[in-house]
């Protein structure tokens, strides 16, 4: 049931925008925003003033709404909230996405606003999101309470929680020039009803949504998360960023969002027992991000590393053992069949370095082929003198390197991730070359990180299911 | 006496190209290469093929080149390098850079053949860098012993070692593109002669080096090593990343330049003691790169945040205490003068939190006067739809954030490090209004990480000259 009331947040029937206005500013675009997006003939605008607004109708009550609509986002300033909410409660929507700031964050006055909100939303039985927040998007059926870019809607397998607004925005602006698209989305903002494990046990059930990303301050009810978290992961990954993790931090989220963050090493904890897998950075959950929502669960901790730049395999070796991978000698059959084709000057371990030596496209199968390993790091770099030089005899980059991506086809069944650095031109050229389904970074170290993050998931999961 | 036969190597007055040939292959760029740079009638190719090549007579012995050469570049296969160094000391050329590879990297055969070299270096005097390695740059008067992209040869504060070829190529290829420019670099791959000491020394006493980055696999003379580092350090900041931490990595970097590479706490350690500064990642070590070479040491360890997202401020908070910063609360007088142009809602705290107020170019600069402050990590981030929005009525990114480059200039003992997030285009109009001088990141915890650096160094610096 708790289940069925979020559902309404993400697709609603009708929306009213309580607060619509002409003069720019928070959440003015927003009709705008949904018209485009093809839900013109399901919004109604109010606000007291009256008149016509991009065509329609304002209403000055939001009980003066024709039916049938079941969503309100509330855009007033944060004085107005509680005769709004009471307005929206005697129309007979249960959904609310209170998007205004200025409540608990504030201070003293702003918690005792929040609260005169949270009984009214109480007392009409009303599921709130925020305040201080931009609500919901569903990629789905285009419809978001937050302006977004076209290439942020494009459907993926990706959901998102976040407490802030503009983290949750800054995230879609960026996200799609990564390759990650996203089901589902939810800033929670100070949380007075819908918190994040109403969203965690939400997105487990919804079969859109692959892998969660999490960003969280503090949890609203930490047992309830505790409970849930390991239901959740048992089923799909949770990559979470947490903040609060010093005593300054808090102070910072308390004055965010008014969260209590508490002793971080028991989220250290709680989160390495439940299998939720922890971004040490935002970057990293960026990383994580891409190998999770394109990458299977691997088999085992045995690394391959394939190199044409022995630094790059060394510093990758150092990173894989100490997040807890193995990088083994390779098996004695591909061993000889690597020797059989390698230079005589090439050293054939693992990592695999190759240096010069043109047999990148024979080895990597190789290695994905071979059965004592189960993940495979391809670092690819050159020279750009040397890439130019190649190209001007009409040589491609995938002659050097053969189709990356049919390569990985080939071992659907372990995971695969490239590492390219140096000039812009040849860093486009291998990610082309890897196509949409293979994580590409820019450091050995962090491509090691997410496979390790990988494999530490799996080994929680398979623990789960014990 | 060392130190300036050690500058021949980067400011030759004649060289030879010891098998220099028409084939397509390693270093078989460099003759056009140099030809290009304003080297052409500086250099002589040699080949036992004789000839003519480029334009230019080819001797069939180093003995035949006319005087004034004073270095020899060797690409010839490694076999042949032993008569071809006998030659070149025959010749009374005393520095000879042997980028050939297959030496001790390649096991027994390998290793002996490097200690005929070595011995035979020896007996002539010769100043010898390499084998397996792609020699020097010296962006000063255009010389290098590797093909570059122009980019990458514009002059700049920062200096680079590093052990392996394809190393150093691809960090020219790329810190360019990062505002990071180059005065002077080596590649000293098996260092059967000159050694990471030996450039540090002489980097030391370069006018044009002001910061060193330097990629070691393990020290060639670790006693000579801690000696020398506090006498750089005290000069002049040395950034390090170091591989071969753990047994697998060390096995790594054995076949890669036939390093040992030691216990990694005690490398720690002599960092830590001498001042140089760790690099945990390749991408960090380019964010050191960014810090060190713009900004000021600061006079203390207190930390201001400036963000528009209240999350990113209490992730930055959180790795700013991690990192030995601390973040205190603004100067009563700055609060006050704050809280004058602050919107009711706004909390003037350290992160100073905007949200959506318009107030960052009059908040920037009183966070960099605050006498409680010593540097500020400035976070601008705005969700893409307002951008566009704002864009709209005329209004640019420098009407939100203020002359951010402008800002610092006022305070320049200061650091000040930017951070965005978001759409390309809005993180390029950020990286424009900050100018070449201000080191902009991708994330938060990266920009902490390198302020915490610099202050780190400071003190290490402060603890050396007492």
């Amino acid at each position: 049931m708790s289940i069925k009331t979020l559902d309404t947040f993400f697709k609603p029937r009708g929306v009213a925008i309580v607060g619509a206005r002409r003069s720019l500013g928070f959440g003015s675009g927003i009709p705008v925003f949904l018209q485009k997006k093809g839900w013109g003939d399901r919004i109604f605008l109010v606000n007291p003033s009256g008149g016509v607004l991009h065509g329609y109708e304002v209403y000055v009550r939001v009980q003066d709404v024709p039916a049938p609509v079941d969503l309100a986002i509330v855009i007033v300033p944060s004085a107005s909230v509680p005769a709004v909410m009471e307005d929206i409660g005697a129309r007979g929507i249960k959904n609310v996405i209170i998007e205004s700031a200025g409540f608990a964050e504030t201070g003293a006055d702003g918690r005792a606003l929040q609260e005169r909100v949270r009984s009214i939303a109480k007392r009409h039985r009303m599921r709130v999101i925020g305040p201080n927040c931009v609500g919901v998007v569903n990629t789905e059926n285009r419809f978001a309470s937050v302006e977004l870019l076209d290439e942020s809607l494009i459907p993926g397998p990706l959901s998102i929680i976040a407490q802030s607004g503009v983290f949750g925005n800054i995230l879609f602006d960026h996200l799609h020039e990564r390759g990650l698209f996203v089901s589902k989305a939810v800033t929670l903002g100070n949380r007075i009803d819908v918190d994040e494990s109403d969203m965690l046990e939400y997105l487990n059930g919804d079969p859109l949504t692959r892998v969660i990303m999490l960003y969280l301050e503090g949890a609203a009810d930490g047992r309830r998360l505790k409970e849930l978290l390991p239901v959740v992961t048992k089923n799909k990954p949770v990559l979470i960023l947490k903040s609060g993790r010093t005593n300054e931090g808090k102070r910072a989220t308390a004055s965010h969002t008014g969260s209590m963050s508490g002793e971080d090493a028991i989220y250290n904890a709680l989160f390495a027992q439940t299998g939720a897998v922890r971004a040490e950075s935002l970057s990293q959950l960026i990383d994580l991000a891409q190998v999770f929502t394109t990458q299977p669960l691997p088999g085992g901790n045995r690394l391959g590393i394939i190199t044409t730049s022995g630094s790059l395999g060394a510093l990758a070796t150092d990173v894989a053992v100490s997040s807890g991978l193995s990088v083994p000698p390779l098996s004695p059959a591909t061993a000889t069949r690597a020797r059989e084709i390698a230079p005589g000057w090439m050293n054939v371990y693992n990592p695999l370095d190759l240096g010069p030596s043109a047999n990148y496209a024979k080895l990597l199968p190789m290695l994905l082929a071979d059965p004592g390993i189960d993940m495979v790091l391809a670092i690819t770099v050159i020279p750009y003198a040397v890439v130019r030089q190649f190209k001007s005899t009409g040589m491609k980059v995938e002659d050097w390197f053969g189709n990356i991506a049919s390569a990985a086809a080939q071992f659907p069944e372990k995971p695969l991730a490239v590492v390219v650095f140096g000039h812009h031109e040849f860093v486009q050229d291998i990610a082309a070359l890897s196509g949409p389904s293979i994580p590409v970074f820019t450091e050995p170290e962090a491509g090691v990180r997410a496979l390790a993050a990988l494999w530490r998931y799996s080994t929680a999961r398979e623990r789960l299911y014990a």
